[in-house]
């Protein structure tokens, strides 16, 4: 089916569009009201996450709401691990929590490589997303990238300092490549499955990168991602490796389409250390949106400026915060069509 | 009192010594069963903070049994606040934790700039330091940076984003530059107190630096280092702003003696960054050290090869992690000793 809003795909094609497509990473999320009465009807998040009907209607909200250029399937990066089976629990304001981790070869030996059908509620939720959208706006996929799953899988949830997994990295690098190369087989599949399922481009999300320093990203997590990046030939790729600064230059190199740039990522010294060829995304500071709307415009404004028009998709630096008014989100997505189709 | 290993200080004056001085972030802290003891002993962490004879000999614990180059007085960032009035709690595995906030104007009004002896405890405790250290090493003061001081005030404790504190930035900058000149001045008082107390040297700790974007972090949070770094015109002062890849020209354009490094910093990039004149310290992956002793001590002189033999003071990227193994913290202090005198 033809996509009507193909903004966001002409510009990750590198065409010159009328203006500058917008989507914004959590949109689908706490920031909606009509997002809680759904969430508060149910048992817990997970229980979200695992109805297909019900995540496509998240999906599909503030595409409604907010009419964004793009939607991205509601779920979890940590399906991967469950489906490698290790299961995790989300804890209501505590985040994420695994009963069981990974610090042994023994407990990696209970492990399997996880094949797309284990995470089938998200691809029906995919294929159900689809069908409501009718061509609205392309649907973007995503998955947590290896060094992220690794994390939460060694270190059993959230963590400052993920000191776990990154002292495996030094205690037993073969124990942690190993893991490191299930998570990758069982992300690849997954995402070949989303893609099946109709997703028009896929976000691998390396929300740890930052914990690692250049040479342990390097050898723990860049390879990984362009075995994923070079498995995944039918559709775009963006790679957003969060904190990772020092892995632009190495990210460019991947085959990827785009990259993503946290807010601490000057736009200008990003484009210049990846080169003329990828399409950037991001970078509003998710924290301006607490800010009048003057602020809001004119924070926004010299953010497409420092992009330019073209091979940009604008987006915050990281997930909208969930405590943000849902007019002021709504003012930043008017100000970067306004301002980017006047200045065009 | 002249200072018999005065090898840091000779490192601070650009002199080639005979071999790299070094010490560690949180020396004085968990990884000593010595300091357990201690701590056990008390109702919690405050009074020993609080009690200088106590902070004293926790301080020196790391001088006799790991043999570093330095002391650093234990205290903590968080008595600025409640010298200024706002008071704080440490919460065993939870964190600090402010019972009130700053949010409004109302709030900063019921503020003091504190004067040193605002802090008295911790001046006692520099006093009794040096007497107890007769010279051995350097004695290094500290303090947290403003920015840092004023997002825990603002947050009222730890948090993954500081979206608060970020918020107020754009919400109600001039609210926010209020509090960060009141927590500047009050903060210069203190290090001028540890400096007449006995301090040989200040280190400012920006650990949320990474919070702030490049722009922000040039409007609140570089111009009240630089107050600082202006002000304490007696002894040397190190900013390490953690995070803050972003900020390292700027602060070397200030009048710091060192610039501390985390571990995704690359030392030879920084100095290209940072210039010929600073001192760098750092900047080894805490993580490291759960590693083997061959690992260690391979990483330790990767890390000594990039830094070079001037100019630098070894120590991790970051505070060492409370359960590491301190036989692992001596490998590491032995192989900077051993392979910096070696290649000398």
């Amino acid at each position: 089916m033809p996509i009507k809003n193909d903004l966001l795909l002409r510009t990750l094609a590198g065409e010159k569009t009328e203006r500058t497509p917008v989507w914004l990473m959590r949109q689908a999320g706490r920031i909606l009201p009509d997002y809680r009465k759904v969430r508060n009807s149910l048992s817990g998040f997970k229980e979200l996450v695992e109805t297909p009907a019900l995540a496509a209607e998240v999906t599909i909200q503030p595409v409604d709401i907010l009419e964004v250029d793009a939607a991205i399937i509601f779920s979890d990066i940590l399906v991967i691990p469950e489906a490698m089976g290790l299961p995790y629990e989300m804890v209501e304001k505590r985040g994420p929590h695994f009963p069981s981790t990974v610090r042994s070869g023994a407990d990696l030996d209970r492990l399997h490589v996880a094949e797309a059908d284990g995470v089938q509620y998200t691809l029906d939720a995919i294929r159900e997303t689809k069908k409501a959208l009718d061509g609205r706006v392309p649907l973007i996929g995503f998955a947590g990238a290896p060094w992220t799953i690794f994390a939460y899988m060694v270190e059993g949830g959230g963590s400052k300092t993920f000191s776990k997994p990154r002292g495996m990295l030094y205690e037993n690098p073969q124990l942690a490549h190993r893991l490191l190369q299930m998570i990758t087989d069982s992300t690849i599949n997954y995402l070949k499955g989303q893609v099946e399922a109709g997703a028009d481009l896929v976000q691998v999300f390396d929300s740890w990168a930052g914990v690692l320093g250049p040479r342990t990203y390097e050898e723990f997590s860049v390879p990984y991602l362009r075995q994923i990046c070079d498995a995944l030939t039918d559709v775009p790729v963006t790679l957003f490796a969060k904190d990772a600064f020092f892995a632009r230059k190495s990210l460019a190199e991947l085959d990827c389409r785009t990259i993503g740039l946290d807010w601490c990522m000057d736009p200008v010294a990003s484009r210049e250390i990846v080169g003329p060829d990828k399409v950037l995304q991001g970078n509003l500071d998710p924290a301006v949106l607490y800010g009048t709307e003057e602020i809001i415009r004119e924070e926004t404004r010299k953010m497409l400026d420092a992009f330019g028009p073209v091979k940009h998709i604008a987006n915050l630096g990281h997930g909208v915060y969930p405590d943000i008014d849902p007019e002021k989100v709504k003012i930043f997505i008017d100000e970067v069509k306004s301002y980017s189709s006047a200045s065009r």
